[in-house]
């Protein structure tokens, strides 16, 4: 036992492309955010950013995605210092996707500034035959009818993860159902769930998404500062986000935390209760270092042995009989 | 380890008075309350009632409050049914305290309809000479003023637990600050200790408080359905609240969890970190059956055969490694 826990604690360095080849979909972007701690002006943001920048610690994710002629060199190798494949992001004429953002006092709320699609609005993912062979899939918070236009190209997806958003929950619900019925791992915060399932107690609300799905799915409700619960047949877990006294900006942090819980996975090849565990885990410590510092910057910085310790100290945050 | 871990499951039989003689000063009380999913008129309530009937699983804790002429058998049996000691419960001339209180259609608010103080105005607990002697001593959340009265009647007290509300910390700011220097463990609730310190982040808030205690206190903050924080000497322990499908009704969640901690707590004599830790799942334990009926009903008729699997499931639902 102790091996394995010390292995826990030091993860060995990334396999590339051994058990699991990892691609994700969805945006990379500019992100121009306000919080009350500071600001920050067209930083490298979207989904898969934050996704392969915390994946990278495991795997060598790919990514698909589109952006602008804008989009320079100095972004691109942020990606690339971390070993993330970039050779299915698409360049488009135009602007990328430009979010912007303000978050009030304490972090808990925040006001979408404007949100400019740009090259994203005729994003047609175009799938490589070296992508289309890919073990695990994330579908990141993208249209529906995208999501199922990449995971229809994948040949034979051994884990399939989903994300998605109140917006697509009230446009698009057809789609979502279809989507929904495909996926291994529903990832989705709790006033999404809440309003997907229309329920407002959570174990409830969880019941009546996991009939949406395929059998026996896992189903993963993140609470922001408050942690997850993850649902497996018959099975609950829970982890509570780490305890940090300075939370600078929470943007990614669920993105964050797909990217570490997709990285583990496909790292590991094992899908086992136990080891899904482990990759909530590993997804919340990514998670808790995002919103140390604004944008990517904290992501870019850590260490895996930053990483690793952080694992212990969830396990001894968390547990009550380990003499 | 094994047995350590199956004899927690399975909490052995009360064993009065051999580590600990644990007393409880707080409210014996009339609640009415009104939930969406019922109401229920003059039940056995008060902080005294929960804390003494989720205590009596590992100890028999001694009540220390006063009831009026209107508190007849009917109530008292139900204590004296778990072996609570009532030798301390003073009857005074005229109407006991009453409370009324109704709950919004989520449980997370509540409105107090009416707080109807009667005999408790005019409570002035003294101790009998065996009360004195209490190991164990949990001060309800009564004025300052009266805890600070019922302590110094103590006479070598091994561990003194004490919780407090909003009130006191707005009204009577410097008794409270005097008591709290005299308390081993804090019991507190986010809200309260965001008042109390004047800090939103809860960890630099149970910085301040705990700078306000004595040295190396124990400090726990309750998040009421996301559980618990506990701070102790550079460590920190998380539990969630139990998911749980049906809350019926949230009163004396909070009185059933301190019950519950310091019954365990007493029973077992161990103060070290790794007990503490099973002591607050012992309190999340008996919190979360309290809230399954109205008023005191599920901890009238919970099991410790019920309580010794529950316990199980928290190490299921929390732990990660637990191959």
């Amino acid at each position: 036992m102790k091996k394995r826990l010390s292995s826990l604690y030091h993860p060995p360095t990334p396999s590339y492309n051994k058990r699991g080849r990892l691609l994700i979909v969805g945006s990379v972007a500019f992100d121009s955010i306000q919080t009350p701690f500071g600001k920050i002006n067209k930083t490298l943001g979207g989904s898969a950013s934050y996704f392969s920048l915390a994946a990278s610690f495991f795997t060598k994710p790919s990514v698909v995605a589109v952006v602008g002629d804008d989009f320079t060199d100095k972004y691109r190798q942020i990606l690339e210092k971390k070993k993330v494949d970039l050779s299915g992001l698409q360049t488009a004429k135009g602007k990328s996707f430009h979010w912007g953002g303000k978050y009030s006092f304490d972090l808990n709320n925040r006001d979408t500034l404007f949100t400019h699609l740009n090259v994203f609005e005729h994003f047609k993912p175009k799938l490589s035959a070296r992508h289309k062979s890919a073990s695990h899939v994330f579908l990141g918070n993208i249209h529906p009818k995208l999501q199922l236009g990449v995971l229809s190209q994948i040949k034979k997806p051994k884990l399939v993860g989903l994300d998605t958003m109140n917006f697509w929950i009230k446009k698009t619900p057809k789609e979502l159902a279809k989507i929904l019925k495909l996926a291994d791992i529903f990832v989705i915060n709790d006033s999404e769930a809440r309003e997907l399932s229309k329920e407002h107690n959570l174990m409830k609300a969880a019941g009546k998404i996991i009939a949406m799905m395929k059998k026996n799915p896992i189903l993963i409700i993140k609470r922001g500062e408050y942690g997850l619960l993850m649902f497996g047949k018959n099975q609950i877990f829970h982890l509570p986000g780490f305890p940090l006294e300075d939370v600078i900006d929470p943007t990614g942090a669920g993105d964050s935390f797909a990217g570490g819980l997709f990285g583990y996975l496909s790292k590991t090849g094992n899908h086992s209760w136990q080891n899904l565990k482990r990759a909530c885990v590993a997804g919340s410590v990514l998670a808790s270092f995002s919103v140390e510092k604004l944008g990517t910057q904290r992501l870019q910085e850590v260490t895996r042995r930053d990483i690793g310790k952080r694992f212990g100290e969830f396990k001894r945050l968390t547990h009550f009989d380990n003499r």
